[in-house]
């Protein structure tokens, strides 16, 4: 099943289960232009993964990690399928990340590899909208990375059969592929990730993983719509605007 | 007044005001024995900021920021006064940071230098723990400081009038004193932090801003009391594990 939080026309908030042009819940359907998407949980943070496909390292001309490059985006940074992203104000070189990002299912510390399929919720899609003019001077990503909107999140909460290990990822801006890739590229697996992570970190029912973006990353600007795919999951899309 | 959260005999969770010794809601007084002091806020981030004291930069080899350096907890790092904390495990250097933190009282976003007073809803305590084995070869620090427990938060928030505009700030491990300075050699000011960060992030109620530690941060380990005294605000107590 796909699920999908969404605010229906009398203003309730349901989660419910996506059918494409259409959601439903408790036996009425609404067409998607009814209701209001809303992110597919309600993270209290989002671990980041940083170069976690060889070819992405490259072309920002950085080394592979020898242990995931972690990070954190603040709830304030999540944005809904369909919404406008306003970019930070007279910052030039801002860029999109297509990703792969794993919801957490259950409140979990110390998980093992062989135990990380049992915390997860299933999948869902996220643009790592990225500041570069900032990240690339400060030591920790916060005006880079964690800015309002700066993690477009949705449309759908995808269980996890749905997703192929080959899964293709691919982000499009106004139509034009700008990357086009596969899931099977990670460089550390999303067990390996839930590992690491929970050897520190405590996650909670509704956080987020987001496992890294392959290569292609490029610039966004004013009145861009972006769409990004991953199959078995579904597309995320959102607008930009820079004012 | 200064403000206190705590779980009273009964079990529920009251936001009462702070005797010293005892703390008090609806009519009702207890001694500090009888309760859990829970953290004064529950936010849904801190903002932390580094090197904010010159003194400090220097004993860590670094430079001075020529802006506020930014970077993030989340609420799992959260703990409570008199709790205690668990250091990750295998770390051989974990240091204290004695800090003093801002409560936000609104949301709030785009606040200028000269409004930031009406979004602060009052001041308390925060121990930056920080396992530098992880800060010093990360490029995020989230093993470094966003591990469950580098937070000790509390135990009250006081109201803004309480805070001296020199308040000292002490840190004193099993009773020795290891830090000693005043928030006056803050490098940029509550205000000035308050504007640089809501220009990115939208500030939530409850959410914090922890402004960063003076000279004389050190080692941590296993069996340790650390107790962090801001005048005007009052003293952070919590325990130290390691297993």
């Amino acid at each position: 099943m796909h699920h999908v939080r969404f605010r229906d026309p009398a203003g309730a908030v349901r989660t419910g289960e996506w059918h494409g042009d259409t959601v439903s819940f408790g036996g009425e359907t609404y067409d998607l232009g009814e209701v209001d998407v809303l992110p597919p949980c309600d993270p209290t943070k989002i671990v980041c993964i940083g170069r976690n496909y060889a070819k992405h390292a490259e072309e920002r001309d950085e080394e592979v990690p020898d242990r995931p490059l972690l990070f954190l985006k603040p709830p304030n940074a999540v944005a809904s399928h369909q919404d406008t992203v306003t970019l930070p104000a007279g910052k030039e070189n801002v860029e999109h990340e297509a990703e792969l990002a794993v919801v957490i299912g259950k409140q979990c510390r110390n998980v093992a590899v062989e135990d990380a399929e049992s915390v997860i919720a299933g999948y869902t899609i996220m643009n790592d909208v990225s500041n570069r003019d900032d990240q690339d001077i400060e030591s920790n990503w916060v005006r880079g990375k964690a800015f309002d909107g700066a993690a477009p999140l949705g449309p759908v909460l995808a269980d996890p059969e749905h997703l192929p290990e080959d899964a293709n990822i691919t982000l499009r801006v106004n139509g034009e592929t700008r990357q086009d890739s596969s899931i099977e590229h990670l460089i550390f697996s999303i067990p390996e990730l839930v590992a690491e992570i929970t050897t520190y970190v405590t996650l909670e029912p509704g956080d987020v993983i987001s496992t890294g973006t392959p290569e292609g990353v490029g610039p966004l600007v004013d009145g861009d719509h972006v769409e990004v795919e991953i199959e078995g999951v579904g597309v995320l899309e959102h607008d930009v605007r820079q004012d």
